[in-house]
């Protein structure tokens, strides 16, 4: 959005993302998509002349984000009073496991963990797996969300108030607020809501129906929408029928309704009941792998895949920005950063000289 | 956060979601958990005194959001021009489902159809199982989450610009938003990413273990955990085993290793390795359903249950706030209104006299 973001990182290594996934000429393609727009400073934050450097950068920054445990920051002389000495107006935003109180703060975490504690995986896959994790790593991408809608937040608020803030953002509790209406349901009633796959735990039909040459998923969400799949499918005999009259009835007869409708599926492919079930405004559409969705035409449309040119040369491939703003939209303004591209640069701005610089690389503090 | 929301419902039924879920003395928890901090205002906006009324409301306001399909708010006369001409600095964000332009604009969009078309749930689900929808309506939420970080930056774009904008977030792109190393991988790679289930793509060993008691998810994300996870269940053996020495190796044996460690893991409850394994710094936790997860003395701490008084004397449960704001605390100050329950007190503010108020209430329009 615009942001000049700083990454600090370890002298020699760095972040370890650089080394995952799946490398190309040396490049992981991972770290690339997650990098643009970065810029990179080395810094080793152990030592007495890392810290004091990054002392002399916070009064130049806006926004602290990190993810050390809670209160590593405060051991190495960077928790938020420091901070505030720093730059009174400072936002700092840690993103954290369990949360910056409690009796787990101090555990390690990891996506995988949020996801089981939070409940998330005891509703995620089919009624007779067990709990399952989802795919991507969303407890992870969730807490991120919360902290860029965190730290936007408390920006907006300083320029009404001249006030700072400091915010926590857990995978724990990112992950808690996804629960929606399986938590509602839960509060209300006292029954733990079941996994159900494919299925809807409160409408039905609903689910993936088998064509013929494959599966659809149709999600008609309410009795108007069922109307609709009704003639789209030309069933209207079913709108009579004792067992499936209310969606309450549907959900207690729910295979045998399913039974009737993949009957009719099955004598067309999937090609012909997505473009007749959009003409009856029915939500619907087929369950794609990762190469048919960057081949689709709304995808290209909406460019969630960009090429981003690198300077050995690669174009590097990575998702596009999922918020489309008409006035100022998103842009990779420039490539992932070679581990410490920027250091000299950054640390000639706080007026560090180049002999300094160099005296500090031998040191191995930058 | 602190903004005066305005929900507009339609006369008579009002959002849908308030007959959705489990209802309890006539009140939907869904409905009541994501609608606290809102006001409700019946408004028919297909009729022309609906529309004027709109037009006299949105110059008050900073924000317009909605999630009608592309183009209906134009044909209603509230395009992006018309209310640039009610407010020159408003933003706009249209929530829709595949976004504004394309050959798919115009399809109706519900989450399932989002999570089936944006690849995500080909990588959600056992090796063995078909695609898999999660539990929770992802792309509903990950929408919403990107939506609110559009109107915030735009809002705080707009205190240094004095310009407004026009925001889509849509649920596909959001879904493949969250697409994380699995996209990244492909386009390095060009192979399709399987599903995993509970394992790691890239990181063994990883997943469920069995305990004496139950399962604990373990997730040692590296090397330097790795070596951890063997202090903590005492294997140093496995150190020097010639299956086991690298991530690469061990993914390559992934089977085995996982039985190595179950045999192990099977000798003592879950309460044990929990605390034995974060004592050594290993992220693990027992998969929890949602009563566990709202009983644990951590989600306690963190407040993710809220109870909230409602007018009726309930006491409604519901989700606290993932995002927590040190100095500017998010907190639940009204509970989900009644259909139109603004409505009064939002007309009289445009002008509008009791009388009047009561003529259009006799002719639907409120």
């Amino acid at each position: 959005m615009g942001a000049e973001v700083i990454k600090i990182e370890a002298p020699g290594e760095g972040d370890p993302i650089r080394r995952q996934g799946v490398i190309k000429d040396g490049l992981s393609w991972y770290f690339a998509n997650y990098n643009r727009n970065k810029r990179s400073v080395t810094l080793d934050l152990y030592s007495a002349q890392g810290k004091e450097i990054l002392r002399r950068l916070i009064p130049s920054c806006d926004v602290v984000i990190e993810n050390y445990r809670p209160g590593i920051m405060d051991k190495m002389g960077f928790g938020d009073e420091a901070l505030k000495a720093l730059r009174p107006d400072i936002i700092h935003c840690s993103i954290n496991g369990f949360g910056t109180s409690g009796p787990y703060r101090d555990r390690p975490a990891f996506d995988f963990i949020a996801q089981a504690m939070s409940g998330f995986m005891s509703l995620n896959g089919g009624e007779d797996d067990p709990p399952m994790r989802a795919g991507p790593p969303i407890s992870d991408l969730a807490a991120g969300l919360n902290g860029a809608l965190g730290v936007v937040a408390a920006l907006l608020r300083r320029e009404r108030t001249g006030r700072g803030d400091s915010i926590s953002v857990s995978l724990l509790s990112s992950m808690i607020g996804l629960l929606s209406f399986q938590a509602s349901n839960y509060f209300a009633s006292g029954e733990l809501p079941p996994r159900t796959g494919n299925d809807h735990g409160i409408v039905a039909p609903y689910g993936l129906f088998e064509t013929a040459d494959g599966q659809v998923a149709i999600a008609p969400s309410n009795d108007a929408m069922y109307e609709k799949l009704l003639d789209a499918l030309e069933l209207p005999e079913l709108r009579a029928h004792p067992d499936f009259r209310t969606n309450a009835d549907r959900m207690l007869n729910r295979a045998s309704i399913k039974a009737v409708i993949e009957a009719r599926t099955r004598q067309k492919d999937s090609h012909h009941w997505i473009e007749r079930l959009n003409q009856f405004g029915v939500p619907c559409g087929q369950v794609l792998n990762l190469q048919e969705v960057f081949d689709d035409p709304q995808v290209a449309d909406q460019q969630m895949a960009i090429d981003v040119p690198h300077p050995d040369g690669q174009q590097v491939r990575m998702l596009g920005f999922p918020i489309k703003f008409a006035d100022a939209p998103c842009q990779a303004r420039s490539a992932a950063p070679a581990l410490g591209a920027d250091t000299d640069a950054v640390l000639e701005d706080l007026g560090l000289s180049r002999n300094r610089i160099r005296e500090l690389r031998e040191q191995g503090v930058v």
